[in-house]
């Protein structure tokens, strides 16, 4: 993405860089630290999320530098007694700063499960600390939105989704990014040209209320844009009246039929989506225009296009702006980024993890791999190990939401390891896929859970946990806290 | 703002283009239109909205061109017979492309109300088409959440309130843009340190649980970061147990006092933090660290944070995050951009309206201004009247919501007219004030503003609607649609 003009290095919560001083000024040099980033709470209520973010995430990386005015306002930058925040040694070691850690992440596009880590930092403890803000950022959001758009598109299908909520999106990047995260989700298109042009998704619009408000004559609007466009012709037909819009565009698509021109269809933007559109099918199949797509749009979500479709509406094409791009009725991923492993370079990994009052909230130390087991048809389970354990040739997998549930394995079930190297000592060393290619990829990964899994509302709960032996040692060293 | 590298011209929905497209091949050249940017819903429940967004949105205008590679993006796009959507006169049009238009809209920090106009175009069409997504994107946002932060800061004074929801933003810009209007809401800082670099305001920030678990004790984390900054030693002391740690805390800050530095205080970020707080302030007063501040953070908004002081919560810096960027249980504002009246350049305005079922989603021709009364103490109500009408000496205002609530304001009280000139001619006339500047404004306005209309539950609702012969001319044009 070249859509940020300076290197972004400053995009980090302040306390990246007092701890990333801090660090540096009592001499952890030399310690290293593994973090993974994850998130705990199950997205809208369904059972999975479609992970993404992890290109522009690691293009961050690739593009960190502090440059000359992110030092000159650090410089500037007082405490509480306005003295310097940061000593000048410190800046200067900043200019000369770059990556050396070791990123293992999964694959864009990739189903995944509550605690399930994304991705893996594994470096000196200073890099991997600033990191966590940026990462998260990237992260949350995209998966957030390529989640919610997996969701839509599962209610809507076969019918194409069209992603069009620039407007009313969380700042121009939020298009952007939404856009993109959309399109991995399955939406086909965006109407964000932006979009297109950095993305190379697929744009589409036509035209809007005011392109009808500006002709004397609603017939005329139409006439005029199938004139300019006649092959873009999905007339806008809710301005007024839609009943009476849908005849004036039936009106106008005769006389492009004389000029051998095809009316694509038409739009409604308001009102009753399902009485209104079963009546508008009606009148175009009786008028000979049963090729005739109706698109629709009006605060549509995966609930609302599922109740349409129950309802019998006739809608071929749905529009999903506001819903879509924010993830309305949960716009945030609660992705965090957790220590989990501390030591002195080149010597042993100690585990470590963070006690909350809240189970689920406490962390699993280590240095974490994801196993999803096949059976030959679809998903058995998810396997959360670390990388350093010898398992055995049966394993058991502890449910991350109710440790009384297990869940035993054999070890001749296919399995994946899901997180793959992204970055060696600070280089990429990874070729990512097309964004179609991560869609397409998104689309077959899903199809390969029980379709009671993928279900948006109640979904059967895939099986995703900790392996027993881990599951040990992170109540074992819970135990050593409390008891300390 | 500098963050973009590129003009952002093509920054909008497609149909903006298309439509454009269409103005331009039919020979619109010459009609100019006015539209009207404004919002419906009442955010979040309350009875008002803090205008945020209207630099940034003159800035992008300001910054508008079409350059090399946009240019080239639109030449490559086809329809669905492959054939070049635009025809390249219209590319090489687009290329000397620059705005004549006017605009007015309301100061920043403006506390506004449903139905109101924040921002008035008026200029050629085409020109004014364009500009409806972007301007919606970049308004709708940062109002949202100046709004939020407005409803927060209310809830939480006289404390401060430090935003830092970057790693839950949606987006780069989503962090950037929600801190800049969290500022103008009454959020005192911000964690995001690009917002600092880029909009220059105070950057806040400490520590996190990975400070605390890269020491092999906690306290020896607390002692490390109070040698570092001791002048900013505000100690985590959540990661294991919240009591032993503001016990060690307290065993800290007084080896700090030897050394004549003082604790400023602790933080806590999950728990209950009402009872949590009271028995820590209870220790540390007991220690003899009475100054000692207790900051917290744990998902907070608006509703918790009332909720805790109604419990005697003892916080006196309230940390928040996700509700307030995200503007969570309501992400975006349902703002959109009408066109209300059309001529030949020239010529005599022609009112213009769009029907809808939906008695308030049916828009308000003509010219619009706000005026806001007020009667020496507070300000009475708000008249959107059209500025080519001759006002009487007492005016009748239409409540927007309910057309049978009526109010009469006699013409000797005293009035501002909220839109002001911001482009004539495409050219910048406004001087903007300074971030802290807005900030000031919006919380001084808000203040003369009843006690019961800023209230974030059960507002009372502030009187605010169309000027009677306006509110005329609106019902015979929808009854000359009507018949039509």
């Amino acid at each position: 993405m070249t859509l940020y003009r300076s290197s972004l290095a400053l995009f980090t919560d302040l306390y990246q860089l007092t701890m990333a001083y801090g660090y540096w000024k009592k001499g952890f040099q030399n310690k290293e630290a593994v973090f993974h980033l994850f998130f705990r709470k199950k997205p809208f209520g369904g059972s999975f999320a479609i992970a993404a973010g992890l290109e522009p995430a690691i293009d961050f990386i690739k593009n960190f530098h502090y440059d000359p005015s992110d030092l000159s306002y650090l410089e500037k930058l007082r405490d509480s007694r306005d003295k310097p925040l940061f000593e000048k040694k410190f800046l200067d070691y900043l200019s000369t700063f770059s990556f050396t850690c070791n990123i293992d992440a999964v694959r864009e596009g990739t189903p995944i499960f509550p605690t399930e880590p994304l991705l893996r930092v594994e470096g000196p403890i200073l890099e991997a600390q600033i990191l966590e803000s940026p990462l998260l950022n990237i992260i949350n959001f995209q998966t957030l939105i390529a989640t919610k758009s997996a969701r839509i598109c599962y209610a809507a299908k076969p019918d194409p989704v069209v992603e069009f909520g620039m407007r009313r999106a969380q700042g121009i990047d939020g298009a952007l990014s939404a856009a993109r995260a959309a399109f991995i989700g399955g939406c086909p298109s965006t109407s964000d040209v932006l979009a297109g042009k950095l993305l190379g998704i697929p744009v589409k619009g036509t035209h809007a209320h005011s392109w009808i408000m500006a002709f004397k004559k609603e017939e005329d609007s139409f006439q005029a844009f199938a004139e300019v466009f006649p092959d873009e012709s999905i007339f806008l037909i809710d301005t007024y009246d839609s009943i009476m819009g849908v005849k004036k565009a039936i009106e106008v698509a005769k006389k492009m039929r004389q000029d051998g021109n095809e009316m694509v269809g038409v739009r409604l933007d308001s009102g009753d989506l399902a009485h209104l559109s079963i009546e508008i099918r009606h009148l175009l199949d009786e008028a000979g225009f049963k090729d005739a797509k109706i698109m629709a749009s009006n605060e549509l979500d995966e609930f609302i296009i599922q109740d349409l479709k129950h309802q019998g509406a006739r809608i071929d094409i749905w529009g999903v702006g506001t819903n879509l791009v924010t993830g309305k009725d949960q716009p945030a991923l609660d992705g965090v980024y957790k220590l989990a492993a501390i030591r002195d370079k080149g010597g042993e990994w100690e585990d470590k993890l963070k006690i909350s009052e809240q189970t689920i909230k406490t962390t699993t130390p280590g240095l974490l791999q994801i196993r999803r087991f096949f059976d030959g048809k679809s998903y058995l389970a998810d396997m959360i190990y670390d990388i350093r354990d010898r398992l055995q040739s049966t394993v058991c997998i502890i449910d991350a939401f109710d440790s009384t549930r297990q869940k035993f394995v054999s070890s001749d079930i296919p399995y994946q390891d899901l997180l793959i190297p992204m970055l060696r000592k600070g280089k990429p060393v990874h070729t990512f896929p097309s964004l179609l290619g991560i869609q397409e990829y998104a689309k077959q990964e899903l199809e390969k859970f029980h379709p009671s899994i993928r279900r948006f509302l109640f979904p059967h709960p895939y099986f995703a946990g900790l392996e027993k032996s881990r599951h040990k040692v992170k109540l074992s060293l819970i135990e050593e806290i409390k008891n300390q």
